[in-house]
């Protein structure tokens, strides 16, 4: 077994790279002139072939395995999942102002807004297309757990933006927008891959469970990189969140330590504009003084140890082990 | 029966409002203080109650009937179609700069573009939330048909737009456009609901027919209105096509007839910056003097006859003539 989930991978590049060719081809209108909607396509492949490191779809063809699927059996869900992430990462880019993602130029910046709204549109369309050629009698149950991932991760990416105006939001909000924008997807992924590979209830309830925590820690990481990361390898700029006055974990956590004019001057400081480079080292300072960055890598590991543990209904050791080793993979990342 | 189809819109209206109170409802996250991503469910529900024809889902309803279906079954289905068309409108909207819709603000006006595209990728999932309630055990083939409605509208849009820097638009490419755009979810209305009212085959394609050369007549007449229409009953300003550049049929057909020198003044002024009244009123006048307005009337009548006479094979007589009393409510607007 690799330990690099290269099996899983390679079998993804392949589907995904056969069905976006598949879909370019179809989309041409004039063979006479190669006519086809080039405004549309051009960017949807960019975006595609940005690479990005396939978690979800690995996901979805380990929770049909764990169960005692055959995980290429799932490859169409799966790469309906990355192909739906990716709708995420271009719309959330555009609200988001980001200029580049996994170290290249976003879509809205090298094309322009209009062509980011309709390529995300476009992905979530030719995810379920992919999603609907999953060939089991289930069908209904995995659209629908696909469906709610849709609806959820909307919701939280909404909650997300709402939050960067906010000043009431609290540690509870604050999860329950991280579990909507972050963790739902990757609990989508694991129940429809369970639901393929003839789960039953339980087993569902047990990935569920799983990867709803796993995605709660990726979260709490990403805010955490935000801030310690090598911009180089985090293909994003460092600080990112204090810009965009994000609500992240950091920034709740200290509030929570911090105590009268601390507090206060952290949180005017925090919400003031304009975000240069100094504040963004004044806020990076306060995290290191109040030790949040330590909170929540002690809070990463919680949820990992909750992740894992769900795992115990599982029969299969083998399975197990391959979702415990997904979960290091996972969170043993510096970018 | 009621020659207005009030029966299907009530049916529509109370459906539709009862759905999206329960997901308004269901998204509030902390009851205590009220809170629920406002951001997202406001705009969302003033798009949602802004009105509109809801001929989508009385299509659909109405084709279920034509093959002998309980329309009520295909109530979800049609509610689904409903709030996918709403989809296009909050994204094409900022795309096209409109500021208003049906009379009102558009929503990334009244609030903001992130906003607006955000509300839209939501109601993308809620349309299949409602979709996946249907009661038929042909739901892979109605989500299938519904998913290609989604694409398809995706790729008319992206066509619609590149067209509008285009010089070596064909009439050819424009029709590929327009039933792509326009009549593509007419097209899958029709399909869903015939698929939900146990059609066969060859039901299916007539019916498939009748709606997509509906739905050609129905873009057609789209562009001639966007020139002959009242402003306050069209509820968008006059010309906005021609502002925007639009390819449309009277453009099209008028390059067709025009020659010379003066084909070349016509087609320099339709592209060229900025566009005010003058040129708008410059444009019409030519669109009269070269009589498109009544060449777009016969092609509206043409494709209408095709429609009809793709109606002969549905048996029910009642059926027939119901779709065809659809045809001309649909065809028969000022606005």
């Amino acid at each position: 077994m690799h330990t690099d989930f290269s099996k899983y991978r390679d079998l993804i590049e392949k589907r995904l790279s056969e069905f976006l060719k598949e879909e370019t081809e179809r989309s041409r209108y004039s063979t006479a002139a190669g006519k086809y909607p080039y405004s549309l396509f051009d960017p949807l492949n960019y975006i595609m072939s940005c690479g990005g490191k396939r978690i979800r779809p690995i996901l979805v063809m380990l929770s049909c395995e764990a169960f005692g699927g055959n995980a290429e059996i799932a490859l169409d869900a799966a790469i309906a999942v990355e192909i739906l992430h990716n709708f995420t990462l271009v719309h959330d880019d555009i609200m988001d102002n980001a200029d580049t993602r996994r170290g290249k130029v976003t879509i809205h910046k090298k094309w322009n807004v209009n062509a980011a709204i309709l390529v995300g549109d476009e992905l979530i369309g030719l995810s379920y297309r992919s999603l609907l050629r999953t060939k089991t009698d289930k069908i209904a149950g995995v659209v629908k757990a696909f469906t709610d991932g849709v609806i959820e991760v909307c919701e939280g990416q909404a909650l997300d933006k709402e939050f960067e105006t906010g000043v009431d939001v609290t540690p509870e909000d604050y999860i329950i927008m991280i579990r909507k924008k972050t963790a739902e997807l990757l609990r989508t992924s694991s129940v429809m891959g369970a639901i393929i590979g003839n789960a039953d209830e339980s087993g569902i309830r047990s990935i569920s469970d799983y990867s709803e925590n796993i995605g709660l820690a990726f979260q709490i990481q990403d805010d955490q990189l935000d801030v310690i990361a090598d911009e180089n390898e985090f293909g994003k700029k460092i600080g990112g969140d204090i810009i965009e006055k994000k609500k992240t974990y950091l920034y709740l956590k200290a509030l929570e330590i911090l105590k009268g004019k601390d507090k206060d001057d952290f949180m005017y400081l925090y919400n003031s504009d304009p975000a240069g480079d100094d504040k963004i080292r004044e806020i990076i300072s306060i995290y290191n003084d109040v030790c949040v960055i330590e909170s929540a890598r002690s809070e990463i590991k919680r949820y990992t140890g909750i992740a894992n543990s769900s795992l115990d209904c599982i029969s299969s050791p083998e399975a197990r082990r391959k979702l415990e080793m997904f979960s290091r993979m996972l969170l043993n990342r510096n970018f």
